[in-house]
């Protein structure tokens, strides 16, 4: 039996939404942040800071946890990352820490940024070691949020997290260098994964998890093709797995089920069309486990 | 042809949502009250209070209608219970009518209540049964709602409907006894039933609220598997059904396709893979006919 | 490469909604009515009033486009309708544009109409042609829109776009005639139809928007049937297509899938009952193409 | 020190915003209809069903309460009316209780009303005193709401409560006899009142509740006017009060400030300017004690 | 009595409210756009498109009516403007009908504008007499809306209505000319205006709407001030009106009252405070006849 | 001039509100966190987290600036208070930093913790400062919110703000000290408050700011009373300063005008009232400056 701690704050619905589309429906109790999932394999259930999970998992005080690569590698915590979940805020998607600068500066790298500037910054530990690599001595500041609206008067540079950038152009910033591609974690304390027992639970969550993720991505595509046209069919379809492949009783067609990516599949129809398929359906799938 | 009276208030949500999924769209019309759903096997609609549906179908005003158990209990109606269609204000599972007293309250079970009790309720008819059968005279006070606010000054006892309790908790009350559970009931008048077309028409349309009820809490699951461990596979899937089970055309593999439990598949889909499952897939079904 | 053309206002929710379910989601770029669709075959993407989509597809502004059969026939605009896609403001179905009078007038068909009335309208090229060829002289007025609420004093007679007609009825106005049924048309340009390539790219995305409008009005049935009952089972399928049907492993029993009518499936599920099939399931469709 | 009963439902917005112009704002508790007034004349207050406050009162277990003259009525409760309060569920204002029956009926007042016609009312004891007055035998039956939509099928005559009317418009009937009209009534306790340090904290709360009332439906004008034409000025105020008139200081002027109904001054203010009236301002007053 | 024409859409609520706070409310009645106000002086009540109403005062179908500027001058309606009411969509305040083109071009003024440019619009008349009187020949194009949104592929030149131009530098252009200012206006038909009867209710409606906004834009201060420094704090106030002195009871003070700007009263009581004001009190006023 | 920081997040709204009222509107510019207030006094405006706002002033970014008491405290900045403002989140009143621990703990003042106890918090610097004065060795841990959750689990005490406390009662925690109340402060830097054109504008922003303040606790209560009752009525009024009293033109009355306070309103109305005050009225204010 394991123990989870779920991150507060952005990451959170999506995270509620995950876990109940995996089957494991997180219920909030009478005290706020203490939920119940109810399954013989989870035992306790937290809901925290992301920023505090990492170390917390690390501690001990919870075999599994959920957290960003930001505040994983911000904590320094020593974890093990048992699955990366690749969803953010918004949905699908990763989001980055960057180095932006004033607009109008001549910095076009960060190996531009001139010796002891200041920097405003949720990550004072990122921030030191990625200045410190570049061998240029910055005066780190950590700020509290709203960091984007400090350029220019109350600090030179900002490290943040972003997602598309509008945010930092709107406030007459531009970004100069990626300090780190962020996006949802699966991590485990190392202790409780060196437990077979734990180490089974741990895995039977993270096959759950995986297997939504990976149906999000994806559709099923049903088809029928007459006897002759199979193989040009078959090779048009995406070569990662076989497909499933049945024939047709009394009559001289066959059944194809594959599963194929989302982003694809408007460029797949009209092709298996050309190529003899019949009766296409596109189905939505809400799990899949390789 | 059937007519058919539809709940209006806390069941009437996830009624019109139930009668939609089934295909039976429930359409309002100018007249509020009166809806109309396009099947020709469906009259007159119309949209009450869940009180008085069961007084209105056994006097033969309608040949069908939906309200939860506590409501036929408390009508004493002479009608015929169709299904229990498993649903009520907040979507799957069953509510209580519970009885009630103060926290502080030496009272543990409803044979404790003294006699003479001041006893608030908006159920006098299923409270005084309950009581007379404790041979506990009481005194029977209709409640026009909020009657857990009136503990301990307007009344001493409270017989209420609840779900998970918490109203009751956080007015300083304790459930001590539970008097019977609801939930959504399909009922239909006795005279309409011994009628061979009426009967035929109100089985089709329980077929299909049926079909969706069971489908909600059911998915699908598609995977494949290889000859050698077919039976390994079968053995893991629940047993209520034969899954059905097809060979892939030119490979030695198998397609299972089998319904199961939403609230199993945690469980099951670690299981399969183990048993040598591959490419499971999980869909969901919108009707179930078994 | 081709450019298209997205109706704002009524239309733009179920717009946006189609092209996502088809794979080709539009989404905005920081120029508010420019957006852009992430497909090789699709170049540019403009939102703009419906009214005038048909003129600038006409001028080879862009090389389709989305607009009502009503603003396609007031604009006399020279294209191609490609597909009738069969929805509206409020989802599927069509809108009329009617001839209305007040309720009290001895007025029973557009014939009734007395020469030089006045009439309010938004379609002066529609309204003019067709009582030119009643040949009742008329005087019409360009309306800006509330077009119902100037009868009696402000004129005599309206033109006017309806789906249910009662918002006319509230208006103390009937409708005496319909001059024109519109719905969402995909129109192109005479001349990037005629070009081999953009023709290409103008059929590969009628496929994908038609399979959408195509598979929301079907569901999958799934049944198993033994042996011996697959010939009735199968008499009782909508004959629109041969159903698919697989032989199951080791048993007596025939797998049977086939897409039927959403609106047919409260009647054909009690009728497949009756005629053997077992284990009927009912399941959502994403796209078909036939 | 009094105990107050305030109505949960339609008039509780209503009435909390009253309580808290009177500045005896109603706080909730920790317990949901527990509230508390910070007041040192207020003691217990409990927020209850406005059917339940008359007979609370009258036993006793409040010495203050307020509900709807229909409520009163129908309980035949023995309180005393303190004051009339005058608002309904959407601020000022009456309702009415009525006898309505379909449209096309041939009945024109309560008399036309056919012996023993079934009659759904949630006001069964005014229904049967009005019908007994009338001397019309009637077969009364209780309604738990939507009471208009029963005419015709599942009853004859429907006796409810309405604003404007036009719900019962919507289901096809027509009002043909009002029972009483109804509106907020401050009520007490008898033996409350006979009690004179009771008695006063009643008054005092009532003097509160009252000059909140009666502000709403006023406006404070103020004045300056020429010495020579005061006289006009002040004829052409409502003569319900002397106004206050000062004499300016060192200048031939007079300031006049008076209270007039809110309904009046769009007549008034054109008036007063043309009586030789001078920067008049209007302003808003929160409390009027007179 | 005098009919008033209301204009739907984005006027409508700030006329509402407005028409409200005047004592002039306008209540909605069973027919959508057929209103009505409770006052001696006014008949008929319509809610139309502000585009049309210009035309319908100047035909008579009205006695009075409120529209923009803009849609005066663009329907060259021969009326005659009341009052200006000073308020837009957002409230207080001018929007501006601009001639914009993209922020690239090398056009300063609408006189760089090169000859037959296209020009999308929805005032054609004012854009053609706007450019006639320029000399520069212009192809005009009616535009439905968005037309921000039609630069550069549809169109080289855009004239449209802005408020602070924010939309149009989102859409890539700059504003180089201003055609006209618009605010909402007080419109009434000649005749209607040479009748005395009918002139006296227009004058009243106008001396009433004209009090509200008057009001708005000030705020009524109160002082207490010691006789010694009367003088100093009077030639503090605003001069365009004596204030009103009155000297207090069996105390060395006066009492002033003064209507001032509230945009000045951050300046003002600073000042008044050093000019030896005591007790400064602000009140809002709703409505000012001078 | 003065550049002036305000808190963004839970103070923002009441701040933006409280500066609207004074007649200092904050006004949004395109840049987010950059604002605008349209007065001459008044430079550079930005939107900053509360907890950097001291810093910030102390440093000299800013001449002034609001946080609330815990952020300066915590902060330990170098600042100068000019007003305490006394609104929080939710509206006027206090908020406190407490010590809180799980209910069950024998712990009943800070006193009672035990040493090297684990403590979360988001105020270290407060937290240490207060036990090392006790004299309790204990583990202080930052906290990144949701603190209120950790106990008993993470950590054995808490120390977090609260306005009512329900949330710590909600999680299982008990109060057991106060370590200060916190509401929000009008903060200069020390520097300009020295420089004497500086000051003078800091002082003429906190007139404003304090007028709206004071106004919102107050009403004004007109009043006419007869010539031999006047005494009475004034040994009623509350003593704070001398009522406004003026004699009424031609009759034997006095009008009364006092500034009190709202909570006082309803006990002093019915006293008013005995003492022989006549149409009382209550004016709401918008600002006070004594």
């Amino acid at each position: 039996m394991i123990d989870i701690a779920i991150p507060k704050g952005s990451l959170q619905n999506q995270t509620l939404q995950l876990f109940e589309q995996a089957g494991l429906e997180i219920r909030r109790t009478e005290r706020e942040y203490n939920a119940r999932i109810n399954d013989p394999r989870v035992g306790k259930v937290k809901i925290l800071r992301p920023q505090e999970i990492p170390s917390y998992v690390a501690k001990g005080y919870f075999d599994l946890g959920i957290s960003g690569t930001d505040w994983i590698m911000e904590s320094r915590a020593d974890i093990l990352t048992v699955a990366e979940l690749n969803y953010g805020k918004q949905g699908p998607g990763k989001v980055k820490v960057v180095v932006a600068v004033p607009e109008g500066e001549k910095i076009y790298s960060a190996k531009d940024i001139r010796p002891n500037s200041r920097i405003s910054t949720e990550y004072p530990v990122l921030t030191a070691s990625f200045f410190s690599k570049l061998g240029i001595p910055v005066d780190i500041e950590y700020s509290f949020g709203a960091t984007e609206a400090k350029v220019p008067e109350l600090t030179d540079v900002v490290v943040d997290l972003t997602e598309t950038g509008s945010t930092l152009r709107k406030n007459g910033l531009k970004i100069v260098d990626v300090i780190l591609e962020s996006t949802s974690q699966l991590i485990a304390n190392k202790t409780s994964w060196a437990d077979p027992e734990k180490r089974e639970d741990i895995q039977a969550v993270e096959t759950l998890l995986s297997a939504v993720i990976r149906a999000r991505g994806k559709v099923l595509i049903d088809l029928n093709v007459p006897e002759d046209r199979i193989e040009e069919v078959i090779s048009v379809l995406p070569s990662m797995k076989n497909p499933t492949i049945s024939k047709l009783y009394n009559s001289g067609y066959y059944a194809v089920e594959s599963v194929v990516d989302k982003s694809q599949v408007n460029l797949l129809i009209p092709r298996l069309k050309k190529a003899g398929a019949e009766d296409i359906l596109e189905l939505d799938i809400s799990k899949i486990v390789p």
